[in-house]
């Protein structure tokens, strides 16, 4: 239950206090050029201690290859690949090995699976990400060489807001700050409202919009497999997500049809719709407009503020997280939510070559 | 690509006009009595012309077992059932075999298979839910007798929205009216909604509330297949879904750690959260609260009123679609989130024996 | 458990008795032109009653097809097909149901699930693979289309050998006689042995020979999926059947590797070998020589005799089994083996096309 | 398509001259106690330069687990684990970057992918098989917990037999001699006659007999995926294989089916056979009874000989490989045919979790 994908498949391992992430990607074809420092440049938008409102641990975060590779290009084989863990702080976690901290995944591990590795949340943390991460750019690599791209942006931090559509940004913009909101200004607000809860010891949630580009028209599967559905899947695995919409999403369930349907016009190069709340799928499948979707994160649980739990023995007691935290994990999602819609699309345009004759 | 499930699997099969809508269920355990009446009863609960505010179509959408089951009870072997489809005017159809109807799947089919059923957008219907509903109440008899409930209901039609949580509701009240809300004061709104957008020849989206409670702790995998993540995916796969959320969802957001965080507390059969903004999973795992969840359905793409589309040479026409549809799908959808909602439970109750000695 | 293939996919379902026995092929390209004569065709030559060495019961096995074929075509939806029970038999099995028959499985069906469907054996019946038939003739339709054509005959009979290769045979003869050997001669030494054990009460085992021609280098897994394996993995999953060997074979084993390996060879649309010891598969995949094959079928364990056998209380008892049955399954065997064949091929076909640019 | 197994799933990854060879195990239980020397010791059985008939390559094979594992047990989550490669000589293998050494995957991987890892192999060299042996082991110390044990022993080199089933020989000896066959008598012709095909440059085949006793009544599956079907296509997966018997195999073929039934009989603890000519399973199901399997193996490709074969630009020439290579696998295969034998056992003895109350 650690694989992701049915064609291009990625099974990912590792905890966060043990020797290292990483995973295999089963499926990828062969003769694809893959290159390292793009990787490691995914990685780096993923990695803690990129600025001051991420957490401040230094992880390298080095991606090794250690198979299914030769001479720069994929060979059709299993892709195996590690990231070693260093810098952990294991003894951090000495004093919760018997704690179940709030809205952590330690008490319900243990239910699960009457032990677990109490060390940085183990395979809970979401370092597991890097995984996700590595091989999205290799998926990445093979979309953009089909002209699809794809893009995510901070659009929501806490209660502080970007109000204009994904039509009206520079989406180039989004690596020009540091919490990776297209529009500087609001961009300024969210930081603020970062080092606010950082020095409150408190934590932020927010919203991730994504958008995805020239995606041809034919792209997913009708019944259980929708695009929109496995893109839904692929967010809603991703930690702390709580909630994913595509095209006009929530908001759209208080229009009326005759105002939400999509009308098809003639297009120079074919069909085309002349508004857009179908978010570019129809009936589970792209019908070649702008993919686009929003997802929904909580708050980071961990809080370097004393709180009220219980232990093993079900006994109330009080704990205080040490270590170094984030008190707010948008921006450091961003790639990740990039890496995960990745690894759906890639998954589907390998699956769409079947159909084809 | 017609497959829901690892180890309870349902696979469907069916276009709208052809001979029928049915399935197989692989990997039912032997042994489960099968009461056909109940499985008839779900299925009444989503059939059409069952109340003024849905299409008057009559299908009697009778059920029938082909294998699987010996005496009343399953045989572990697998589950095979057919809906035979009555009362379907293909004729209705004919104007639109080379015409893409607006915010419906004709034309991505098209893109995708290269050939289309034209005739009640084929395997694209919501009649292919049918087969979700009998395996749902298959499901769900396994859930009771493991103590897990499902309930679901219309808490959203158009802007008419059920301020109350499911906490201050008397879920017992759901099908004591036509359009599936407990409140009953909000349901006679939510009517009057429907029935104006009827007669204007329009039609209207809306939400759909699910909880389920009973679930032990420990139900549901860490990394892709966490269980909110399968029952997101479950509910994006239903037609006319665009959206997602579990606990504080999109709402939860906006808030900080210091109050999002559900605190531990010592409970009288085990450890208990203060408040449940988790919706009942953790970690991609049950923690035994109650688990809830929000859906969102847009709006009906079938008018009665003439629309401007195109046609497969990507020439302007106009269509005025003939036949009987429901203005609002929310009230016959409760029983289908129900069911999607039965398959990804039994699925990772079946999954959690493994981890049992 | 009841899916074979991973692109292709064919799930069955039915027990001997019950309504009737079909699948689901999940998978199948759209635009295929399906020819239900054709399947009917490679039903009959399946079907019980065909000649005076096979079972002498009547079943018409007469395919419907329920969905996912429109104006003769494929659409690349599910293919739901059934063929109904008729002529069953099923008080003769009254006296069997708490009777264990002497090598059948309803010893272990009841190990397994607890319960079974004693009648005609239930799921465990080779009535099922009249589904692996039906789905056979359209991947064989495909694989036609793609230049590969698939060929088996029966090779042995209790002790009658065919001592020629297939290289040395006019496989065009194989329809000519009711035993399905394409050497006339040995053909009617088979036939006398098969009517001389059915007078006899009892039964006769051998041995099939399968010959794929025309598949193009390059099919197949490297690792656990190797051609062969799925090819032995398919034949072993058919009623009775006890080994499988492939190329060289049990045979090979006893050749030193100076005398088995095949020497490449210049050839005149590209590399060829000298001999084939390798069955035309090296690695697991495909290398463009014939794939060739043999697959050993136990003698049928249903004997109209008196055997000694215990019942469900662990009691001695006798059992004489009423009823029509086959003495030697091997004729009626023959488009089985080309079935499975056909399904393991046209999957390898459709996965070769992801890795194709 | 390079993971086995549906529960308790191996991935397997490398090539022989990359970094290393290793695999993530995906469903393997928590609270299972991992012995590292145990694996090991599994390992030093199938590394290279363990006797005077093997290769003298001297490979460590020492297996690093990367996850999954804590204080000594599984976690339940993935167990990545690697092996790294050393003591490579990839420049043995210039000569061969564009040649097809006869009767190996050289010519068919270039075919399939289009570009090849041509040192060693590659993918296709039995190293991979370290992967299956290290799983293999873990998979084993949970069948032993069940009382299950696993046993191969070689039966066969070139055309010396040892005549003996394996209820005439004492199975405890098989590790008392360098080539793995439990008849000490048998065990010094089969190593005399490998030390001559070495001194001749040649090499030589076999059959190695498996044996699984203490199986419950009841694991397995009834149509596809029979436990035989399942044990077959893990043989016929291992580098060489050419075929698989289990049972009466393919001699049993001559027999008929009144001497070959195995009458059931009333037993201490509940029924046996009288006979075991199902090789202990029945409708794909095991009956309770001792499983044993024969497995034919080619003799290897490699030759350290001058041989004619082609080049990639369909060109004539010779080549005379350089290294050190085994004149018979069949002494290293004992473990990997243990292995994949235990990953076949402990899938199916989860599975068979599902279908208890």
């Amino acid at each position: 239950m650690n694989t992701f994908g049915r064609i291009f498949r990625l099974t990912t391992f590792g905890e966060s206090h043990g020797r290292g992430i990483g995973g295999i990607i089963d499926g990828c074809p062969p003769g694809i050029v893959v290159d390292p420092e793009l990787v490691q440049a995914e990685l780096a938008r993923r990695k803690p201690g990129q600025s001051k409102i991420t957490t401040q641990r230094m992880e390298p975060d080095q991606v090794e290859f250690l198979s299914g590779i030769f001479e720069g290009k994929t060979l059709g084989t299993p892709i195996a690949f590690v990231v070693w863990n260093k810098d952990q702080h294991s003894t951090d976690y000495d004093d919760l090995k018997n704690v179940y901290r709030p809205s952590h995944a330690d008490f319900t591990y243990e239910k699960k699976y009457g032990l677990r590795d109490h060390r940085g949340g183990g395979r809970s943390s979401a370092r597991e990400t890097i995984a996700r991460v590595a091989a999205g750019a290799i998926a990445r690599t093979m979309l953009q060489s089909a002209g699809v791209t794809i893009h995510a942006y901070v659009s929501q931090v806490g209660d502080v807001l970007l109000e204009k559509s994904y039509r009206e940004l520079d989406l180039s913009l989004t690596e020009s700050n540091i919490v990776r909101c297209p529009d500087p200004e609001t961009a300024e607000r969210m930081i603020a409202k970062i080092v606010e809860a950082g020095q409150n010891h408190d934590t932020l949630g927010g919203v991730i919009t994504g958008v995805i580009t020239g995606t041809p028209a034919g792209w997913g599967e009708p019944v259980f497999n929708k695009l929109h559905a496995e893109l839904g899947f692929a967010m809603l695995g991703i930690n702390a997500v709580k909630g994913f919409e595509y095209g006009s999403g929530f908001e759209g369930t208080r229009l009326p049809g005759s105002i939400h349907n999509d009308l098809f016009i003639p297009g120079g190069q074919g069909v085309r719709t002349s508004t857009n709340h179908s978010g570019g799928i129809q009936g589970g499948i792209s019908n070649g407009e702008d993919i686009y979707f929003r997802v929904a994160f909580k708050p980071i649980a961990t809080l370097l503020r004393e709180q009220a739990t219980v232990d093993s023995g079900n006994n109330p007691v009080t704990i205080l997280p040490k270590g170094r935290h984030d008190p707010c994990v948008l921006p450091r999602a961003v790639p990740i939510v990039e890496a995960m819609a990745a690894l759906v699309m890639v998954d589907h345009m390998l699956m769409q070559k079947i159909n084809q004759h």
